[in-house]
C-alpha cells in the first residue's frame, strides 16, 4: 500500500447516522485512503453516554465524552450531534482549532450558518455538508458547483421523507392523515413526536440551505414560509386525483424579477399540488428528489433517499475525501458565495397558481357572485367545476360544467365549487378567499392550494 | 463592485457550445466573477476559420486561428473544438503552460484521458469536464466527490440524447428505425451521419468516463462493450412492450465480485429491456439519465437534457468557475483517483437476464427439444410464452401457455417462442443460443436482448 501521510478524524455524534460512519471508515480504510490520497485515522468518538447503544459494533476505547479534547489536533472533524448546542459550539471549536468541519446538521446551518462560515473563512477552513439537505442525494456539490456559472430560477424539492411517505400512502390507499402516521410511526418513518417534519420544520431548513446555494445569498430560516402538511385530508386527496394532480409537501425556492429588472427570491414549504405527469410525482415512499430549472441547463432532476443512518453516512464520507483531498492539496478553503445579496420576499409576494374549493349555496346567481368576487380581486379563473353535494331533488351527486350546473340548479341544497385559478399574487389571492368566506354565498372554504410546477 | 483579481480564460471552439460559452461568459461577467471571486476575462476565441457563422453574436476581435499564441499566459483554457486532434495537442499545451482546462471533449478523455490527466498530475493543473459524460447533468461531482465514501455498485446510464430519442418515438409511435431517424435528422435531433449516436460509439466514450470515475479505475474505450440499436425494430419495441419492457440504449458499468472477493468490473453498451416501473424507462426524448446504485447511498438518478449547446454550456461554465475558485484558493490539482486497478472483464463475463425470442416449427416436442438445451447451456428458463404464428389450421395466431401450446398443436406451421431467462452468464447463453440455431427445430433466432434494472 502506498505510504500516505495521516489525517486525524474526530467523530462527534454515534446515532443511526454517526454509528455507520465510524463503521464504514474503520471496514473501508484502504480504498478510502486510495481515493483521499490521506490515511484517514478516526481518532475517537465523542458521545454524551458511554454505554448508549449504537447500530454498529465499534471498539469501545474509541469512544470518549470529552468532544472539546478530541477536536484539538484533529485534521477533519464530523459532527453529527445534530440540534443547536453543544453542535454550533463544538462545529466553531473545530474551526478555530484549525479542522475542516463536515456536518449533517440542517438545523445549525439553517440557523446559524452565516456564523459558521464567516469562522471557517477567516482561517480558510472549508465546512462541507452535503447530507444537510437531502440525505444521500448528492445535491450540494450540482448547486454549489456544477451550477455556478448558470442561473439557477426555481427549486422545487421533496426534501422530507416522512411527510412524503405519509402523502403517498395517503394518495394510494385513500387512508386519512391520523392513521398512516401511526403506521409511520410504528415503522420507524416517523419520529413519536413527529412535529418537526408534519408541521414542515424539517423542510424548511432545507429550503433556506437549498435556496441560500441556489441564489448564492444567505437565506434566514425566518425568511422561508412554511406550512405543514396536518391540514391535508382524505378528501384533498381524492379531490386532487379528480383534477389529476398528487400532493407533495414541496420546499419551493424561486428567483423572481421585477418589472425594473430587479430580482428577489422567494422561499417557502407548503402542501402543493404537482401535476401527475410532472417527474415529482413519481416520487413514492420516503424517497427525496430535488427538482432544479436553471436557465442555460434546463430542467434537472436529483433522486434518492433523502434520510436513512447508511445512505446519509454515505454523503457524509464524500464529504471526509474530499475535505482530505483539500488537506492534500494545500489551499485555502474558497467559502461559500454569497454576494448575490437577494432579498427574500414575504409569502404575500408570491405568483402561482392555486386551486380554492367551496362549498357555497346551490343557488342561481352563486357562481357569478364567486366569480365577481375573484374578479374583483384580480384573481383569473382557469377552470370551474361545481358537484351538487346535497342535491334538494336526486341522491347521487352529480358534476356538470359550471355553466349548466348554474342553469339548471334549483334546489337549496349545497354546491361545491373546485376553481382553478391563473397566476395570481398570494396577497390577492387570500385577501379574496377572505371576502369569499365572508360573502354570504359560501357557506365554507374547504381548502385552498397552491399548485406548483409550472 | 469588488476589486477582484483578473484570471484570463481562453476558449478553443465557437461551436453550438462554445459560442454559448463565449456568450454567457460576456453576458453574466459580473454575476461569474461574483461567485467565483475572480473576474474571469475572455482573452480570445481560437476558431479554424475566422469568417464561419456563429450561434451567438460575438466580437470580432476575441477571434484569432492561432491557438497556440492564446493558449500562452492562460490560467484556463477551455477546449470546445471536439475530436482528437488537434484538441489532445492544445490540451497539453494548456496544461504545460500552466493553465487548467476545462473540456467537453469525451472522444479525447476516453481514448487519451490517461495521457492528459498524468500531464496535469505532474504540474498541479486541474482538468475539468462536467459536459463530456452526460451534458448538463451534472454527474461527474456526484461520482468523484459526493460518492468518493462510498462504493458504486452499478450504472446505468441513457448518456446518448439521439437514440433515446429514436427509441422512444418508435416506443410511442410504433414507428420503424429507418423512419424516425430520417424524422430526427430533418430536427436536428440527429446528425447527416450518425453512425457515432447509433451504433453506441458516443454512448460507450461516455461509458468509459463514468466508469473511471465510479470505480476508480482507469477504463480504456476498447475495454467496452458496443452495441448500437440500428438491429432495433417495430417488431422487438413491440414485443417488450408486451412483455412489460421498453428497450432502451443503456451505458451499463458493474462492479463484479468472484466468490474469492476478488473485483473486476464490466462496461457495456447495447439495447436492452428496461421495466416500465423503472425510473429510467419514463425518460422520453432526447433527455438523458444516470441511474446509480451505491453500496451505502442506495439508489440514485440524475436526470436532464443530455446535449443541446446552451445546456452543455452551464457544465462548462460551472467548471470554469470552479477552475477560477481553485486558482484563487491556491493549492495544487487534486488529480483523478484511480488507484483501484480493478480489471475489466470481456462480455462474455457479464453475468445478466436475456429475453430470447425464436421462430420454431409448431411441433410436439419442439419446446421440449429447446428447453433440454438451454439446461444443457446451464441457462435457466424463467418465462415462456409460445405464440402461433402460421398456424396450419386456423387464420388468427393464438396465444397460450407454453405446455398448452404444445400439448394443442398438431400443424406444421411456424410458432414464436419468446423465453426470459434467469440470470445467466453471457457466454453461456451466446454458445446456447448458437446451439439453438444449429438444432434443426429452430427456424429463426429473432432476437436476444439483455434485460437490466434487476
Amino acid at each position: 500500500m502506498t505510504d500516505y501521510r495521516t489525517l486525524r478524524v474526530a467523530l462527534l455524534g454515534a446515532g443511526a447516522v454517526g454509528s455507520q460512519v465510524a463503521d464504514l471508515l474503520l471496514k473501508h480504510g484502504d480504498e478510502l485512503a486510495d481515493r483521499a490520497g490521506a490515511k484517514l485515522e478516526l481518532a475517537g468518538i465523542a458521545v454524551r453516554n458511554l454505554d448508549g447503544k449504537r447500530d454498529a459494533d465499534l471498539p469501545r476505547e474509541l469512544f470518549t465524552t470529552d468532544a472539546e479534547t478530541l477536536i484539538v489536533g484533529s485534521d477533519i472533524v464530523i459532527e453529527l450531534m445534530g440540534g443547536i448546542e453543544p453542535a454550533r459550539t463544538q462545529v466553531l471549536h473545530a474551526i478555530a482549532s484549525g479542522a475542516d468541519v463536515v456536518t449533517a446538521n440542517k438545523a445549525l446551518l439553517a440557523t446559524h450558518g452565516s456564523e459558521v462560515f464567516e469562522a471557517a473563512d477567516q482561517v480558510g477552513a472549508e465546512v462541507y455538508y452535503e447530507a444537510a439537505a437531502a440525505g444521500a442525494i448528492p445535491i450540494i456539490r450540482p448547486l454549489r458547483d456544477s451550477l455556478a456559472g448558470d442561473r439557477v430560477v426555481r427549486i422545487m424539492g421533496i426534501v422530507n421523507g416522512t411527510t412524503n411517505y405519509i402523502l403517498d400512502r395517503m394518495d394510494t390507499e385513500g387512508a386519512d392523515f391520523a392513521d398512516v402516521l401511526a403506521q409511520a410511526q410504528e415503522l420507524g418513518y416517523a419520529e413519536a413526536d413527529p412535529t418537526a417534519d408534519v408541521e414542515g420544520y424539517d423542510a424548511a431548513q432545507k429550503a433556506a440551505i437549498l435556496a441560500s446555494l441556489a441564489f448564492h445569498t444567505t437565506v434566514p430560516l425566518d425568511a422561508v414560509h412554511r406550512e405543514g402538511i396536518t391540514s391535508v385530508d382524505a378528501a384533498m386527496i381524492e379531490s386532487a386525483r379528480h383534477a389529476g394532480y398528487v400532493i407533495k409537501l414541496l420546499a419551493v425556492c424561486e428567483r423572481l424579477t421585477a418589472d425594473d429588472g430587479s430580482e428577489s427570491i422567494s422561499v417557502r414549504v407548503y402542501p402543493a399540488l404537482v401535476e401527475r405527469t410532472h417527474p415529482l410525482a413519481s416520487v413514492h415512499g420516503a424517497n427525496n428528489a430535488v427538482f432544479v430549472q436553471a436557465e442555460a441547463a434546463g430542467d434537472l432532476m436529483f433522486y434518492g433517499a433523502g434520510a436513512g443512518g447508511v445512505q446519509t453516512a454515505s454523503a457524509v464520507l464524500g464529504d471526509v475525501v474530499s475535505a482530505a483531498r483539500r488537506h492534500i492539496a494545500g489551499g485555502v478553503g474558497v467559502g461559500e458565495s454569497t454576494r448575490a445579496n437577494l432579498p427574500a420576499v414575504p409569502i404575500g409576494h408570491v405568483i402561482t397558481r392555486y386551486q380554492i374549493t367551496l362549498e357555497v349555496d346551490d343557488q342561481p346567481g352563486v357562481l357569478a357572485t364567486v366569480a365577481g368576487i375573484l374578479s374583483e380581486g384580480r384573481v383569473s379563473i382557469a377552470t370551474v367545476e361545481q358537484t351538487v353535494i346535497e342535491a334538494s331533488v336526486g341522491a347521487a351527486a352529480s358534476t356538470g360544467s359550471a355553466t349548466e350546473a348554474e342553469g339548471s340548479t334549483i334546489g337549496a341544497g349545497s354546491a361545491r365549487l373546485v376553481i382553478g385559478t391563473h397566476k395570481a399574487r398570494e396577497q390577492d389571492l387570500s385577501e379574496t378567499v377572505e371576502r369569499l368566506a365572508a360573502s354570504g354565498v359560501v357557506e365554507r372554504v374547504v381548502s385552498v392550494l397552491r399548485v406548483e410546477g409550472n
